[in-house]
Order: structure tokens, then C-alpha cells, then sequence
């Protein structure tokens, strides 16, 4: 992982650049926020020549291990208007690790459209597909399959993306050939579209764990690694249930938005709990598996396919978040429905997020009817034909609500909030608040945390800390699901980086990560115009008490604006 | 006018105050702009409870002269983000000078809607009139003329502005009871329906000039003033063509907007220049009038009435701007057409110019087509149903734009462009850049400075004069076209208000209404966020050659960035 590959789309050059020296230890989310930071003027067009998109492998992007090879993917955010990384699985980043390359830097703006960067071990070329044009991520994909083989890595945008949607998400296949996992939040895939390009396939070649420096050393550390990993009792429940485990916490709490977040909980939402979920996948059998890995070697496989009656998919996977916001959020509480909803947006390209709460909006104002599987459906559908409606959703649910005219958006820094109503899961809360990311809990998600999630006390320093270790896991590469069983262990991280580049690399240098992720995307933001002020949960959080628990977020507002006071001074 | 009404829509709380000691010599611009920046958090939701509402005459509101009596409005614009001030003809200043009110702030929101301000002689109360409701301005107007009489000033908001569109304006009546006058940029209608105000009716007092300190010295000033007027070459013109005069120099310069800003001028529009659109009128007879006054007692009657084939009023009045941004701007050169579009808009309460620069837009994205009547008749009409598109263009060409994905927006700040191409009108262009109001040709206008509008020398000069004149003109409540025949004479002005008030007012206080309105202004952006990178047209007025003359605009950017630095020094 030697190599920056920069593509300029308005001039169609393509170099290959040795790794600066700035950047040597650099990976990840640390890698794609301090190029845009460096990099892109804070105060340009999202979608105009001057935003650049970043797509980097972690700094343990080479290395075997389980949950290891997230991509992340940096730009300014058509949706925020600040810095964004958002991270996916899938084979992509191994892909691009095996071929050396660090990070692929997309510059400029094509006049054409459809584009698609070849990376193959004998060459990296820029073609243009017309056919391709506005065609669905999923049959997009099965077009590059057959044109390069289903064991590529592949990294795609739907006709959101295309249409420059603030809402559009980058889609990756995973190690099924599915494309299944996606940077899915801040609108990145309309940054990749601005840019023309449709497509990023890259030829699988061999590498890992080839281009460790010290290979006999890291081989020790990988079998401590893989260890701890088996030996933690959360992992067979992760392998089991993956991120629907999160029904129960959420139900327990009161926290799953039901009716664009009016209430923490409703009636007949038992079947959504992860034991139930899983017995229908498995009872249902088919192309059904509740177990599915998305990176290569990874032995958490919390994926799952979820099938219809017959056993054919209906989509892969079906996530928490995406079966509460397209669930609950919008009234909907029938899976088969849901699921069905979450194959068009990810067809589309759409963050499953940001159109659940953007149609959870739309209801809200009276638009469109909540609990109206067709009505949802042919909204969305809409983004296909152009429609006004569906446009407008596409915009997320901040532009959605803007112009609907409605009070309760739930939103921060033009973000939607995911599933979890921050009442009543406070820590989350300060998170959605506080983080340059915009509300998005996986940049500090607090469950882990001692504390009383209903509770205002602790939730800062839980928050705080929360983003400082996501943060250093985003900068490896490592998975969100390694990091409860490794966290107590950051030797072991530690030692990862050092055999694999050879250097001194220790805890405190890892923690730096975590602080210095914080430093660069706040500075971005704070260049691009952000202050205090953006901060802040929407009001009517702190007004309107959330059935059943009638709770109001109360974290302390000038303590949360205060958050990052020791990282920046 | 030594009074302030303050009014809190919360508290229901109506307060009668003396002017306090700063704002002796504030009137009309001046004094709801220092309001704002005093009074109003700059940071604050332009819909919510802290933004205010200032409706102020104008420091010579209560002096009967020709063009005296404007109302100007003043808030948080929800359309720019910043502050606005935009002024109309009418009775209502007048009205309201009458009472000795200099000007009426309303505060807070109200939880009940179509609340009515009724000031009379003997008392002011708050009503509720739940029948209002969603009613067209024409309808309400007459509802509320029949409960009070149609001598009454009243100042009202149509659909739009109970719905919180950012294109909404305020309408007044004119000298004939027809809410002909508008409030139009800035979408203060919206802010006036987000306090839960229909209207504010102000009943017929006599006071004018008796409250004038110096009658007898005063009177001499008028006689004065008014002869000015009469011997000016200008006024028997604008007498008898009012704004559609603008027409001719529009097509002379190629800076009519034809097809969203795409062309400088198009086949068929001499029909719409003055000369020709005047004798319509005359011929229609009937109803139509070319020459109808606004303000009581002005002698300038610019306003026109527009008839139909059979003498029947079309719509009153039929400007410039309407014909232009409502017709060519969207394809459409049939004047019955655009006058009953023009209608449509009176009656919704929507801004004339920013619905016609939406549409333009929304055709532009192919989403309407150009020159469809029927279309764009429709699509304005969703307004009253709520429909999407109808909402949408309600927000603005800026946000119909963003939604839609178009890369043409001719909007600054948020705000839509007038109907002046900037880049063959570039003084304006200048002014649509650079002024606090956003895009507004009214904010300064240079058609009457000695300089080539095609090119871009001596354009920063000639808008910088230009906003500074015509700050001076809000703030005294004096007409724009009362200007190029009294700029020359400022004594006189000075002397107006000196007797008026029975102070020592000289032409340099004059000269520092028009600096300090822009320090106050300028100063309340920045506290909201502003910075010189919003001081710019949009990128393609700098890149895109205008046919048929093929000009883009070419003015100096630095030197535009810098057109204030001698006043903020």
C-alpha cells in the first residue's frame, strides 16, 4: 500500500504517486479527511470540479484478519456541507490493497458521464459506457460482472448518484458478488456522479499478507488477534444475529423511531427482534442465510440474506437501521415490506437512512400516509422517473422537510439522525450533536458505555470516547464489530502496524489517531463556515417528551458544545 | 410618528411606545434594518419565534408629497438567510403615519393563525378570524374591506405566507382599495404568517401635514419639491409608461431574461415595449387605466391597470418586472397570459419576481416546459392545493433549483435575480452581488449613471452610488421615481425632514443614511454567517455569453468583494 492513485476526471489523467511522507502512517478515515482537509477549499461547490473524493483502504487494509478491509470513502458532503467519511465492507479495499494502493483520489468533473476506472494489474484506464446510464445498481453490477469477472472488486452508484442526489450512496460488492455494502451516509455517491464516473472496478490480485514488512512477527500478532476475536463472548452473537441484534436494545430503551421519531416504541414489533428475524431467514431457507461475511476471510460473517417466502432473496442485507427507518419510522412494520423497500433504495443508490427519514417527513406533513407500503414505494420509485416528490426525497430529509414546510425534522448539520431516538439514547445523542460527521451514530455509538442511556449524566464523556476509539478503527480499516473484543488490547493493534510497515508504532500513537481524526474534520468544518450553533439537536427534541418513556434530551447544551475542549486547545 | 406598536404574537401583548432617543431621526429602511441587527439574533429560524416583523414608514411618511408614504418591511429574510428590507406603495404608511406611528414590531409566534391587528382611532386589539383561512388575497381583501371599509389601510398575506413559503410577500391596498402594492422580495410574508398574523387593518385618521413641527416653513419645502417634480423631463414619462418603460432599455442592452437567463432578448416581444403595451390598455378601455396612483395624493400615477378584451381588469398593475420574469423569463410573450399568471401570483401571496425565476428554473430542468401556459398556471396554482411542485417553486428558484439538480440558478444569497441580465446590464449585476438584500434590483439600480452597462468599467462606482441613493429614498419613505428628478437637490430632501421634525438636518445626514444602512446591514450578514464568497454571481453569469449579445460578466471580482471597504473602514 505504497500508492495514491489520482484521477482528474476534467483532465482524464491518471498518476500513480508514492505515499507522501506526511501521510505514511495514515489510513482510512484519518487518511480521507486529512486529504480533504489538505486538499479540497472548505468553501467550494460539493458537487463542482473543485470537491474531491477519497476512497482509501485502511492502514491494515493488507493484513488477513477478521473485519479488516473497510473502505472509507471522504469528500466534502453535498449533505452537510462538511467533511464526510463514510465506511463500507465488501471486497473493494482488499482489492485495491492488493494492488498497492493506498487511496484513490478523484479530482475535477468529467463533461462525460458513465465512466468507469479500470484497475488491472497491467494497467489502470478510464473508458466511458453509455449503456450504463441510469442503470440500477443492481443490474449495473451484473453488466460488470460479466464484462470482468464476479470476483473484481466493484464500487458503483445508482441513478441517485448520477442525478447528483444529496442522498445518493456509494454501493461495493461483497465477497457473494453482491452489492451489498455501502458508504452509505453525507450523499458521497452525488460526488462520485458530479464527477461522471459510474463505476470503480479493480482486478483481484494476490498480495496479502505478501507486502507485510516483518511477516513472521505479524503472523504471531494475527493469531493473537484472531483469538481474542473467537474467544469474546459477543462474537458468536454478532456472527448469529449481526446489526439486528440492535432491535432489542432499541425496544428495551425506547428508543426505535416509530412515526418520523413521535414515538420511542410500537405495538407489534416483536417479530423485528433479532432471535425472531433470524428463525424466518432460516425457516425460510433458500438463497436465505442469517450469516454472510462481506470482506474476504472475515470470520464474523454478521451479514445476512433475507428471503420471501419461497426462499428467493428479497435483499441482502436487511440492517438494523435500515428495517427501523424504513420500517417503524415510516409506520410500516411488515418485514417482507421493508425488505422490499431497501432493495429499491439500494438499486437506486440512495442511503436507506436518509430516505427512511426523509419519507418519515414526508409523512409527517401530511404528504404522503404513514404505514403505506405502495404509496413509500412509488415515492421512491419516483427518484427513477425524475418526479418532483421523489427528487425531493433524494434530497434528504432536511430538504424534504425545508420545503414541506415541517417543525420536526430530525436532523443534524442537514443529516438525518439513524435509528435511535436520541431522548432516550442520550449518549448517541451527543454524538448526532457534536460529531463533524453530522448525526450519524457510527462516529460514536455508546451502547458499550456504563452508563443509563436514559440518563443525562456521563453521556459527553461516553460520546467523547466513543468517537475517539471509532475513529482509530475507521483509520485501520477494522470493522465496527471487532472493536468490543479488541478495544481492552491496543498492543495488539498496535503491533499490527508495526510488523506490517516495519515502524515503531505504539498505543499512544493509536490514540493520536482518535484525536487527531477530531482536530482535521472540525478544522474543515469550521473553515467551511460550521460554529457552535450547528451543535445542537433539532428543538423539538429538547421539547417534545417521546412516548412511552416521555423523555426530552437533556444533556447539558453548553457541555456538548464544549466537547472537544481538551483534543483542541 | 412618535410612536412604536410592539405586538407579541405570543403574549398577545400590544404595547404602545415612544420612539426612543436613537432611532429620533430613523425612518423606513434605516429604521427597520437597525431593528433587525439591535433586536433580532442573527442566527435566529427566520419562521420562528425570535425573528421579528418591522413595518416602518418612512421618515417623511406623514409629509404629503409626490411618492411619499412607502412601507417598508424589515426581518430575517427566509430566502437569503440574512436581512432584508423591501418596500411598497400603498396606503398603509400613510395610514399608519396618521395614527403617529412610525412603526409596528411584531414579536413571537402565535399558536392560533389568521390573527387580524385592527388599529383604530379609539383602541388596538388582536383578533382571530378562522374564516381567513388559506384565503387568495383578492377574496381577503375584500372580506376585510367589507367588515372595516375600503378607506382602511390594510397590509395582508395570502396562501403562501400562512404556509411559511419563502417566495411569500405582503400585499397592500391601493388609493382605489386594491391590494395592488407589494412587499415582494425576501419572503416576509412567510414571516408574518409564522407568527400567526392574516392581516393588520388600520383605520382612516387625519393628521397630515398637521403633525409637521414647522407647517408654515414646511410648506414652502413641498412647493418646492413638487415643482421639481413637475418641470422634471422624466416624470410626464413615468406618469404615463410607469415601469414598463424599462422594456425598451431591456431590449436595447439584451438584458431581457428570456428562457431561465439563456438569451438577452427573443422574436416577438416589441409588443411588450411601453409605447405599445400602453395603447392596449387605452384601446381595451374599461376598467384599464395606463395611469393610476398608489400612494394617496401621489401625482406620479405610474401604476396601471391591465384589461382584458372586454375592458374587465386583468390584473393592477401590470409591471416590468412581472411581465418580464412571468413572460419572457419562461418562454411566454402573451400578455393576457402573463398578466393572469400575475394575478395568480397577487393572489397567492407570492413574490412575482421569485416565482417566475422558479418556474424558469423548474423549465430549465425539463420538469415544466417552456412557453405552456396551461403548465405554469397549474403549477402556481398547486400552491393553493399543496402540491409538491407547488411548494417547491413556493420556495424559491434557489431551492427549486437545488431540488431539481439544475446547474443554472440566477440567484445570490438565496435570492433571484430581477429582470436585468447582469451581464449586459452589469451595474445591476454589481448590485445583485454585492448588496446585504441578496439579488434585488432595487437595491441599487444603475440605469441612470453615465456608463456603458455592456461594459465593465466604473460599474462598482456606479452601484455603490446607487445603493447608497437609494437607501436614502427607503429610509425617508420616498418612491424610486421621485429620485432622478430630486437626487440633484438634496437640500430640499434635508429641509423636508429639518421642518418636519424641527431639527438641524443637513444633506451630510443624508449622505450618512446611505452609508449607515449599509454598515447596519452588512453587519447583521456577517453576525449571520456571511463572507465575501457570498458576494458573487452565480458561475455560469461569469462563463456562459449571453446571445445575442455574447457577453458573460466580466466586472472585477476582488473589486466587487471590496466595493464597501471605504464605509466599513
Amino acid at each position: 500500500m505504497k500508492y495514491f492513485l489520482r484521477v482528474n476526471l476534467t483532465e482524464k489523467s491518471i498518476i500513480k504517486e508514492d505515499v507522501p511522507e506526511k501521510y505514511q502512517l495514515y489510513g482510512g478515515r484519518l487518511l480521507t479527511s486529512s486529504l480533504i482537509n489538505d486538499e479540497v477549499d472548505p468553501l467550494c461547490d460539493p458537487i463542482g470540479p473543485d470537491n474531491k473524493l477519497v476512497l482509501a483502504a485502511g492502514l491494515l487494509g493488507g493484513v488477513n484478519i477478521a473485519g479488516s478491509g473497510r473502505l472509507s470513502a471522504g469528500a466534502k458532503s453535498p449533505l452537510t456541507g462538511g467533511i464526510k467519511e463514510s465506511n463500507a465492507g465488501g471486497t473493494f479495499a482488499r482489492r485495491m490493497s492488493n494492488h498497492g494502493l493506498r487511496a484513490i483520489i478523484l479530482e475535477g468533473k468529467s463533461t462525460e458521464q458513465n465512466l468507469v476506472l479500470e484497475i488491472r494489474k497491467d494497467g489502470i484506464t478510464l473508458n466511458n459506457y453509455p449503456d450504463l446510464k441510469m442503470k440500477g445498481v443492481y443490474d449495473c453490477t451484473l453488466i460488470l460482472q460479466k464484462q470482468y469477472g464476479t470476483d473484481w472488486g466493484i464500487c458503483l452508484i445508482g441513478p441517485a448518484g448520477e442525478m447528483r442526489l444529496a442522498s445518493a450512496c456509494i454501493n461495493n460488492v461483497d465477497t457473494k458478488g453482491i452489492p451489498s455494502r455501502v458508504n452509505g451516509r453525507g450523499g458521497l455517491g452525488s460526488v462520485m456522479g458530479s464527477k461522471g464516473l459510474k463505476a470503480i472496478v479493480v482486478e483481484p490480485s494476490p498480495g496479502t499478507p505478501s507486502q507485510a514488512k516483518k511477516q513472521k512477527e505479524i503472523k504471531e500478532v494475527i493469531k493473537e488477534f484472531t483469538e481474542i476475536i473467537q474467544k469474546h463472548p459477543m462474537t458468536p452473537i454478532y456472527q448469529r444475529y449481526g446489526t439486528i441484534l440492535m432491535t432489542q436494545h432499541a425496544l428495551r430503551l425506547g428508543s426505535m423511531p416509530c412515526y418520523n421519531f413521535r414515538q420511542g416504541s410500537m405495538p407489534n414489533t416483536e417479530h423485528l427482534k433479532a432471535e425472531n428475524l433470524t428463525k424466518v431467514i432460516e425457516d425460510r431457507g433458500g438463497e436465505g442465510t442469517p450469516t454472510h461475511g462481506c470482506i474476504p476471510g472475515c470470520i464474523m460473517k454478521c451479514s445476512n440474506i433475507y428471503p420471501d417466502k419461497d426462499g428467493k432473496s428479497l435483499v441482502a442485507p436487511l440492517e438494523y437501521e435500515n428495517l427501523i427507518m424504513l420500517g417503524p419510522n415510516i409506520g410500516i412494520t411488515d418485514v417482507d415490506q421493508i425488505a422490499a423497500l431497501n432493495y429499491i433504495a439500494n438499486d437506486l443508490g440512495v442511503d436507506t437512512i436518509e430516505i427512511g427519514a426523509a419519507l418519515g417527513v414526508a409523512m409527517d406533513c401530511g404528504v404522503l400516509n404513514f404505514n403505506d407500503y405502495e404509496q413509500a414505494r412509488s415515492a421512491m420509485e419516483g427518484i427513477y422517473q425524475g418526479t418532483v416528490l421523489g427528487r425531493l426525497l433524494g434530497q434528504g430529509a432536511y430538504m424534504t422537510g425545508k420545503i414541506l414546510g415541517a417543525t420536526r425534522i430530525p436532523v443534524v448539520k442537514g443529516q438525518s439522525m439513524a435509528a435511535y431516538d436520541p431522548r432516550t439514547f442520550k449518549g448517541i445523542g451527543v454524538t448526532y450533536a457534536t460529531s463533524p460527521m453530522g448525526a450519524d451514530h457510527t462516529a460514536g455509538h455508546t451502547l458499550r458505555f456504563p452508563v443509563d442511556h436514559h440518563q443525562a449524566e456521563g453521556q459527553i464523556e461516553a460520546s467523547l470516547n466513543a468517537q475517539k476509539d471509532i475513529n482509530v478503527y475507521d483509520s485501520l480499516g477494522l470493522c465496527n464489530f471487532t472493536l468490543p473484543q479488541t478495544i481492552a488490547k491496543p498492543e495488539v493493534l498496535a503491533a499490527l502496524v508495526s510488523n506490517y510497515y516495519d515502524v515503531d508504532f505504539d498505543t499512544s500513537d493509536l490514540r493520536n489517531i482518535g484525536t487527531e481524526v477530531i482536530r482535521t474534520e472540525y478544522t474543515f468544518n469550521r473553515r467551511a463556515g460550521f460554529t457552535n450553533n450547528d451543535d445542537c439537536l433539532p428543538d423539538f427534541m429538547l421539547n417534545e417528551p417521546l412516548p412511552p418513556t416521555n423523555k426530552v434530551f437533556d444533556v447539558n447544551l453548553a457541555g456538548m458544545k464544549n466537547i472537544y475542549k481538551d483534543i483542541l486547545k
